[in-house]
């Protein structure tokens, strides 16, 4: 079965550079397959994306090497499953509150004994390469289950949520959880409460072998975040980092110019 | 009827800042819509890009200040009136090479008797605001024409071609007429021959009144072309400059990272 | 194999009413396949409609009665032999202005020794229901070729169009017919140029045996047109029709609101 | 950040003029848009309508003036925070059935600390026109949340559930109440049984400020809903107006058809 | 109202045939709709099909014979009623695992006093063919409520699921109910476990009156669930179909291929 | 840059299997890019398939290893240029009747100075592997430029067709010239006047070392097209493959039912 690179960089205990898609169109996800990621993740929550874009999306990164990982809208086994099947390598769910919510993600994304997803992996016999015994055999180790804590909930129950067997990884959203602690949400200056935040989350992560991701506003943000001594970083999105780049090309040009 | 951002610039002797599109996607084409272009060009030639996605583009397009424009296939009526009727606000068609294809270009965005337009502009009267009577009175002189000079066999004919009554602008497809004059196409150096088939189409457009065009891999190369006298200037595609920004902000990470 | 009404009912002397498809939707198309008409035109040169929606019309207007006819773009055998495939029962060709020009329109809908139509009517042959043979044999006579007489040139040319064989309906292109003979194109009051040209192409078709079609705002004009003889009538689009009724149902409404 | 026309005439006392799109197409929606309502609400629940296709939907509808709402299928955060994110500005949430309910919905519509919506409005702040800040910060008072009652639990919790902080207005869905009370559930004649329901529900709504909407068949049932003291009314959708006045448009001319 | 194939076979005591659809494609499923089934299930559990396109497939079954059926992704009232909304004429819902879960799943399918579903079934009226009234009066008894028995859950609780009123068959999902009971998954040998488990299920149904259905992955295991009384089989879905023909048709031909 | 499967297979004599799709399904295609077949087909001319779908095909295809080709629905530069630079690696021209017809086909494949190609690959890049320049230097030389004789007029012409330079192979379509000829189009017994045509083909072909191809109806054809000679075999499509499955298998469960 086709390796998933974040698992396999993070044995090594290496970084997973990690891309981002809001955009529904499988060309805008061919193009980003083709950079130097290791995972792409397409995001059917902030994105404006549904399923059927993204099973055509799924195609579009399978025609390179990132691996696919996608961010459910909520924590639903319905999506999470039709993802899989769909090819994705990875999930990952915002707002996971409780450790009963930490259980039902992970037991959507592994079939039985460890969970309870649904055997029908359609496309992602395609994708993985082995035929569907082999698939139906080793997708429980072969697929990401990342959780976000992004809540004050989340954020006191993060003990019982990172300990749940099968968690691969937290991603922290920073944004959702500084609001959520009533702090301010800018990008630039942390809240020092927030800082404490991440750090409680990624001491308990540690202890129990979880790794930790972010989303950063772009590159500079992601180095700062792998200097952190995050596991999983993301650069910016495919539309953020081209909406900034717009705006500079076209600044280029006005500048030159002279209206009354 | 709305005014067309082209020729109220051009009418006042300034120079067009143009987006070109080359993603299917409507919501790519509505990001690239709120940033500071007088004009943006769905490509249904080299882009991604087919009819019935144009639509939704040109409706994303319409909530914002640019104005719509398309570059067909090649010169085919069809698909000219077909935009039109969408909502385009002006056709750029490849591969104009004679006095007779120009008229027939030309002729193709204009109602009788000054061309040989069909009448049902059913999405285009949604954008111009002023219902059927008034587009189709104000039609032929909001509408913009570019054809563009791209072959050895277009050089020859410049003058007949650009001397077409209704004609408002010639785009230069550098690449191509590079191509075709045997020359190399890199961007960076261009070949003297081709530089002076370009100085020659200029000074022909000057004769005429025929506003010229031109597309730049990006906006330093848009900021020389105004320099150099251009009247339209093309900043890149939003996938070229997605595609720079994304690798460079990848490589600022990569770079920080230590891998064996 | 299935029956075209349009061709019954022209047997028996009668009029065809047909509807109007602007709207790329299938949940559209089949809510007018549900209505009482003869036949339903999508129309591919001035509806916002392209040849992959199209077919989910066809497909729509195959749940119910009324025979799919398609109206192309242009005179082009390749998009008029796609349509048939996809189970068109007919074509309308816009700008039919020679008898060449029609000679090559309806040998796009005829298999030889009737025509060049290339044989593979891979969704045909669901709609005609009779199979491949079936549809290859009576084709041919199944499917109505029907041409617009637009332009001067055409009304010029009107005896060598109406002649050729295989033609078996003109639809006369008022509009455009009004806008090419320098008149004005108003809906209401007909020019007297325009009426005359109307009458010859009448009189004309009659000699050969050639139905004459037309299209109405409403189905009051409809009525008339069946009053003045026109042997298929279109009583408005789709949109043009929920437009009007649109603009009532609020003026009901805002008319019993007092706002300052 | 872009004015709510509902909320912005509710301050005013005014009543709220809102067409229902049911077709998922963004051609149809963007017709409507131009025509004089104030809100156009895209009917995700009984409409033929997905997410994908709302999405060009509300781009369309950005295009002129009427404020995009939209149905939910049902009161889940998921479809709420994606619409919402995808720049509908208000929504209406089916069958409301307790308190604990409607701050579900609510809650869903708004971030914190008023409720729990997660942050990332990637399509919102371009049809906003303030910026992602300005979106932020203003987007809880600009998002008008409306909750259905339409069953006999609702109709007991009607007290309950209006006085929810946040809740802008309540949506009557007669017919299904009717259902639900074991009423007929024709149009026209209204069950005494579901009119005293009617008067209970406007009259709990007066008293907590909450605003009152129902959907009618036509203008006519509009006209009488504005005189009935209704908030916000609903002339017919956009295909049930197409589908009566089709058939009205068939019905005069084939009246004036004799066949045998 | 058109009559449910399913319902109207299993009246008579007969075995319904039923192709299963993946292929998120309106022509695969017309094509599909062409042969000799009693029932079609699109599915959108394991198929990589969402609802929009769910709607043009059913469109696409509606041009012939067999009932149109549809698999939810879960047990969610929403997908359900837009399903039956969409003209779906029976639902099959999987993992119902409790009596609750059942009445919510057949509650779902049932307009009100014999369930909770809400009025608006706008597509559904043009298949039905008698109107809205029609369909409103006799939907409840012509929509078809499958439940899954797929978990040991499940198996525990058959007698209080199949008990349910309303319910009108049980589908066994083999594949997960063995991977539930910890059985091998292999279709050829079924494990003593899962057979015992199958029995229990059937003789359950036939207490309660309720047919049984089952997927096999082709004829040859239709035909021998058919002998082992099963009263709807399924005979692979369009996609395992063609997958093991294209592989038998490329078999042949590389057969007769020398290749060094 | 990557390699042309066929033209590779070619230069070592071997014989290419193709497959062929009519489905415009992004997920049939890429089903089948997971079968043996050296290339894949997208019909653009007979399948229900146009440009747009056509892109998310070839993306499907580029997961695996066959080669990309596409038929055009004509001899029409705009849509072989855009097929290319969506990375068809191949171009099949239907009804190539004369050698100016084949020479504006061929042309339309090459850059100049072998052709009049326009340059903009934007996916193609992505596909052959080797960036702009690596592809713009090496494309001549890998699309393959495959035209179809099926026509009596083409027949008559085919050695000035078949001895243009830079046609790679030679499909022949049996039924249309057959039609064309005015012979019975069944499958089974060739007409012998089809025979003698096909020699007359083969014959040229080798003289011009140009490859044939033709289309069967199954494997067993292809087969029996392996040993008459062909360079190219194309054993059905996978709408045929599985419109005989599919009824194959429905036989062998109808035949175990015993219905009145």
């Amino acid at each position: 079965m086709r390796k998933n690179n974040a698992l396999e960089i993070w044995k090594d205990g290496g970084v997973v550079i990690n891309g981002w898609l809001h955009n529904p169109s499988s060309f805008s996800a061919e193009m980003m397959a083709h950079h130097d990621y290791d995972c792409l993740t397409i995001d059917l929550q902030h994105g404006m994306i549904d399923f059927q874009v993204a099973v055509t999306m799924l195609q579009a990164i399978s025609t390179a090497s990132p691996t696919p990982l996608a961010r459910v809208p909520h924590n639903d086994p319905a999506i999470i499953m039709k993802l899989l099947d769909a090819g994705a390598y990875g999930i990952i769910c915002p707002f996971v509150n409780t450790r009963e919510e930490c259980e039902r993600f992970v037991g959507a994304c592994r079939y039985p004994p460890h969970g309870y997803r649904s055997n029908g992996p359609h496309r992602a016999v395609l994708y993985s390469g082995g035929g569907w015994s082999d698939y139906t055999e080793h997708a429980n180790e072969m697929i990401a289950a990342i959780a976000m804590i992004e809540s004050s909930e989340g954020l006191e129950n993060v003990d019982a949520i990172l300990s749940v067997e099968g968690l691969n990884a937290v991603l922290i959203g920073t944004t959702d959880l500084a609001f959520s602690l009533g702090c301010s949400t800018t990008f630039g200056d942390i809240d020092p409460q927030v800082r404490d935040a991440i750090e409680v989350i990624m001491a308990t992560a540690k202890k129990y072998g979880c790794k930790v991701g972010t989303i950063s506003p772009d590159g500079l943000g992601a180095k700062r975040a792998v200097q952190n001594g995050f596991d999983m970083v993301t650069p910016g999105t495919e539309t953020s980092i081209m909406q900034a780049a717009v705006a500079g090309q076209i600044e280029i040009v006005r500048a030159g110019l002279n209206r009354a």
